[in-house]
């Protein structure tokens, strides 16, 4: 066992604190990775504070982690010792379901092993990137192109995929209207993914404050949502709309933005079930769908497609004390668009 | 004006009564139709009862319409003198839309104009197929081989076009689970039509009381929904799931039987909004759609496959003074599997 330097929480109510964690020794198929930056995920502060269920204490949490590998098991093939690296939202899956096999191993039938807070395939408790460092095994490390940024390359590994991997699935590209609905840590990316891929993207946000950043991300249009004459002006218009907002919104009014074949999907949600009225979806043969993450080779196809394109997330960098002071920030959305954790502060 | 007979409702409250009905002089692109039978469809009742909005009374409702062209404005060019004709949902639309355009007027910006209780857009209210004769603009006029029963034709005008268009659109064929919520008039058709496409069909009902009607229209599999195990064995199985019923149901039950993916389509929908569980859509991708019947050119090929393939509702004609009882009957869900009402017994 190797006992590593890392954040946790405590308790869902107490603010996190260093602390040490252990690290299992390497299997055969696995890698050590030495982190040098780990994203904050709104998903890391649901679950630390038991939003999104139950959590075993005391939890390390992240799931956007960038890094080099420093040591490798004997069977490893994929990544050497040097290698730039990155881990995402899902160390594991059982690989032997169609959905695992058919590449999409977010879809697991079994449930995939997430990054923190999952119980691993040999029985112990994920804990996340908040830390120095941490082992995989291989086919879920993810290689990170040195174009990116290193700071900014760890927030791909979450919102990244999660807006590329809808993106790509329904097609943005040109010809396609798409709006993005928030312009957070996940919008923002997904405004500068739809762009890369030739759609002509609209943001939906609640007020014109950041307009000049997300027509500076690419977006041809940004409307406020807060001001009904939005979703009269927009009606019947988009083609793909991506949700990246996890409050309640009013469905009935972003469905009618849809035209026909139109698809509404959401990466973020509310805990609590959204109505729908069901003929609103009948007009213009609309859908609303869901989307998580994405699987490993689309990881690997986002990050080559953000190197290609030079995409990359705005951060912020933080040191390891101010998690807690970032954690309320990103709850006030008072973050442009990402904090990362430098992790050379936890060494 | 041409004044024919006609069942309408004096109210939403009253049965409906033998009356006369006006139909405008032609017009030089209008046919005249001489309807030998009408479909009953629980639109029908539901718009007659104005549990749909307000409609104008008095009204003449059907829109499954089969019959003869007995003449024809000086400018028709699609139908002849004598050519059996049918009608289905609506008989016009703005023709000016994208949607139109691209041959979906069902999807008409403008609002397609309904058979019946519609403003058409000469001003006057539309009256549906539940009378002798009917005068239709000639494109949206569908002309019906003589192969199919001509009293069996008449449900495929909205029955037929309503299940076939979301099965062909979301690609039903073989390799792919279908599965038709509820078996009632829409449901034996989407039953019929999904099995000639080559699908392997699962009947989701109630009860087990149709079973063997079920597996005689060529379904492969039967489950009861009111057994709560169907919900568990049947688990991420299905590609596409048409739901032809109407009353609410537990949409997250029925989400979670689609895999990778799969698609659940309403064409039947409660007038309250049904409360979705996001979370549900994000496990394999799923998507929550509507559909509504089809567009015109769409219809014909609809029934061309249909007289093809052999395929035809199994119906139960009754004469014009059995349709209230027939619409009790239909509310109670006793008919197998739609009332044909003989215009003969209304001349």
């Amino acid at each position: 066992m190797l006992t590593v330097n890392a954040i946790a929480a405590p308790s869902a109510t107490e603010p996190l604190v260093r602390t040490t964690i252990e690290r299992r020794d390497l299997g055969p198929r696995d890698v050590l990775i030495e982190i040098t930056y780990a994203g904050i995920c709104h998903s890391d502060i649901h679950t630390v504070r038991g939003e999104w269920g139950k959590v075993p204490y005391p939890l390390t949490v992240g799931h956007e982690i960038v890094g080099h590998v420093t040591e490798v098991g004997a069977e490893v093939t994929l990544h050497t010792v040097g290698d730039r690296v990155g881990v995402g939202c899902m160390v594991n899956s059982c690989r032997e379901c169609e959905n695992c096999l058919a590449g999409h191993q977010q879809y697991c039938a079994k449930g995939n092993t997430g990054t923190y807070a999952a119980v691993d395939r040999d029985g112990t408790v994920t804990q996340g990137g908040y830390s120095t460092h941490i082992v995989v095994v291989e086919d879920f490390v993810l290689r990170v192109p040195e174009s990116i940024p290193h700071e900014a390359a760890a927030p791909l590994l979450c919102a990244g995929i999660t807006t590329y991997s809808p993106l790509s699935h329904w097609k943005a590209g040109p010809g396609k209207k798409v709006a993005v609905v928030g312009l957070g840590g996940l919008g923002h990316m997904g405004v500068k993914i739809a762009v890369a891929m030739g759609a002509e993207v609209t943001v939906l946000s609640q007020t014109l404050s950041k307009k000049d950043e997300g027509l500076g991300f690419g977006a041809q249009h940004y409307y406020a949502t807060g001001d009904p004459a939005t979703f009269e002006t927009l009606k019947n218009s988009f083609d793909l709309i991506i949700n990246t907002v996890s409050a309640p919104i009013d469905m009935g009014a972003y469905l009618s933005l849809l035209r026909l074949d139109g698809t509404f999907v959401s990466v973020g949600a509310p805990p609590e079930p959204l109505p729908i009225q069901v003929f609103t979806l009948f007009n213009n043969r609309r859908s609303f769908a869901g989307s998580s993450i994405g699987g490993i080779a689309e990881t690997q196809e986002m990050l080559d497609f953000c190197a290609e394109r030079g995409i990359a997330p705005q951060v912020e960098v933080i040191s390891a004390d101010e998690v807690n002071e970032a954690y309320e920030r990103v709850l006030k959305s008072d973050v442009r668009y990402r904090f990362v954790i430098d992790i050379a502060s936890l060494r």
